[in-house]
């Protein structure tokens, strides 16, 4: 018989570990009263450890570059699975729109290129000729043409069909209490609820506001690639996705908020006004806000903290990103022979979280 | 047996109309395919037919003002027979932000004299203390007190209930042919589409887009009136309406568009925050566009332009304002003595239109 795994949360990151464990033999069911409308419903998609990433964190960029190697094969059987198509841009571009970005950009390229990542910068006219729907002031690009990303609402609606078909059985039930749960392992895949399941987990909500865009009949198309950049220090973009445009993000340490404020809305449309100008003309129709949740590091937790219970948390910014090497990460804890490239992922590195510690539950 | 009535359009005057006509011992059905989902669910319900008139334009003031007039007595028999709280501002503040705005409100406020109405300006102490969630910019201000505010959406729940109880019927069959109507009288009451069912009918679609927010716990109160102004040449206003506030409206003249653009919401956050600053900090929970139903001098089309037909059509940016009036005025016309009010409303004042005329339909 089979051994049991109850995944706590519906998201991105729950129904794929739900869907890689069930495939890796065990009984898997979900548990959320919401599968779906999390985090990964408001996400960007962006697949950029790269371009995000900042000398220094190198074992966050580690982690990011080896979760973006997964994507294309765990975005193709996920396509072919679903039937949905998943990849919505063809790389990332972020853009420096003075002296002091482009110093920042240059900083990053040489960072990259001492791990190992050799990308371009492109100049003016080159930035011109690949996106001419930026704005003609950027002076500066660094190109990550392996950096894609994921229309996030066709990635949980491709993960549903796949759970459901790989015989995930789901529970609208929330969990208050891992202890009280009757499966022989439990993932906690909670998103910032995570923090409530498991005393002492250092996750916090940071909120994040975003915009979703229509092309409009006349306007100037969307870009090819994710556009990334800084505008008076706020950080934005703007991830091709169909027949539109998702701009991200703001970042907010307010508690468990989910409320789309006129600030922000204000805030992301100025600045991805600043890189592609022809957005006013765009159809506004929706506005979401999610909760990120952060860890103290910006490395997600990923691994054991006791015999029957594992993590898969802090994902904070990268949630869409970190799916697949997350989902890993747990099947393989969950086999006993844990990941090596999740290492540096590892609860331990937490006073009093790990599982060579003695847990107190409060 | 009494006498049929086809009422085309489910909007607010539509609704009344037909209400009142049934009250009047009409048999009444309405047609529309979906009931107050036009400009009136997008409408921010403003009752400022003094703040918003402009000299010369007389004959607009006093409709309105006969409007506004009916106003308490069809809003408390509406409130009384639905539940429904419809009044939502206690009067109107029409702001001055520069020498040429307050130029403009005593230039204003001297032709409302000469009409019969003389409203207070306010100094800017006198404005701080009356709302002080207002710009401290802010020089003058005319205060129309008597110009209250209608929360639209519940507005058109009580109407439905109203036209319900009073016996009218509903069809969800859109109409395209008046002639096809099976009623002894047909009221035209279609808004923007009310162009197609009577040729040369000169209404034409005005877009306006508009944004709903709530307030949010630790924030500035939202003003108890609805604040008028003008920011970069834009008119805008804020209609408090229960626990927040309706921004409105942009003007584009668009055709049939009812798209939210980036633009639109961008300069409506803009134009509010410039008249009070804390709107930042509120929640932005809705945007919407609707059709302002236009005429070309600015008055509706009130009146009988056939045998069978009657227009209630183009009451532009006062549609809420002028439902009392409307639905008045239609009803008179069906029992054969036109309403003296609504006079200057005709269609006899455009050639080809009025039921004087021959008139050859294509």
């Amino acid at each position: 018989m089979s051994r049991t795994v109850a995944v706590i949360g519906g998201g991105a990151i729950g129904l794929s570990v739900a869907w890689r464990a069930a495939q890796a033999g065990w009984t898997v069911t979900v548990h959320d009263p919401a599968v779906a409308s999390g985090a990964s419903w408001v996400a960007g998609g962006m697949l950029a450890p790269l371009s995000e990433g900042w000398p220094g964190e190198d074992a966050v960029l580690a982690a990011g570059a080896a979760s973006l190697q997964r994507w294309p094969d765990f975005g193709r059987e996920l396509e072919a699975l679903s039937g949905e198509s998943l990849f919505t841009s063809d790389g990332s571009l972020t853009v420096a729109r003075d002296a002091a970005d482009a110093a920042d950009l240059r900083r990053v390229a040489e960072w990259l290129e001492t791990q190992g990542y050799r990308l371009d910068l492109l100049s003016r006219a080159e930035i011109r000729a690949a996106e001419p729907s930026l704005a003609p002031g950027i002076r500066l690009a660094l190109l990550a043409a392996t950096e894609s990303a994921v229309d996030n609402r066709a990635l949980v609606r491709a993960l549903r069909r796949a759970t459901v078909d790989a015989g995930v059985a789901f529970t609208p039930q929330a969990v208050t209490d891992v202890d009280a749960l009757d499966a022989d392992q439990v993932v906690i895949a909670a998103g910032t609820a995570a923090a409530r399941l498991w005393p002492g987990l250092p996750v916090r909500p940071v909120k994040g506001e975003i915009l979703r865009l229509h092309h409009r009949p006349g306007v100037a198309p969307a870009p090819t690639r994710t556009i990334r950049g800084s505008v008076h220090g706020r950080p934005v973009y703007l991830v091709p996705r169909g027949d539109g445009i998702v701009v991200g993000a703001t970042q907010h340490e307010s508690g468990e908020d989910t409320q789309v404020t006129v600030a922000g809305v204000r805030d992301l449309i100025a600045d991805a006004g600043a890189l592609m100008p022809s957005i006013g003309e765009y159809e506004l129709y929706e506005t979401a806000a999610g909760l990120r949740p952060m860890s103290p590091d910006n490395l997600p937790i990923l691994g054991r903290v006791s015999d029957k219970v594992v993590l898969a948390a802090g994902a904070g910014r990268n949630g869409i990103l970190l799916t697949p090497l997350s989902a890993d990460a747990v099947v393989a804890e969950l086999s006993g022979t844990p990941l090596a490239e999740a290492k540096t992922c590892s609860p331990d590195r937490f006073d009093g979280l790990g599982a060579s510690i003695d847990r107190v539950r409060k």
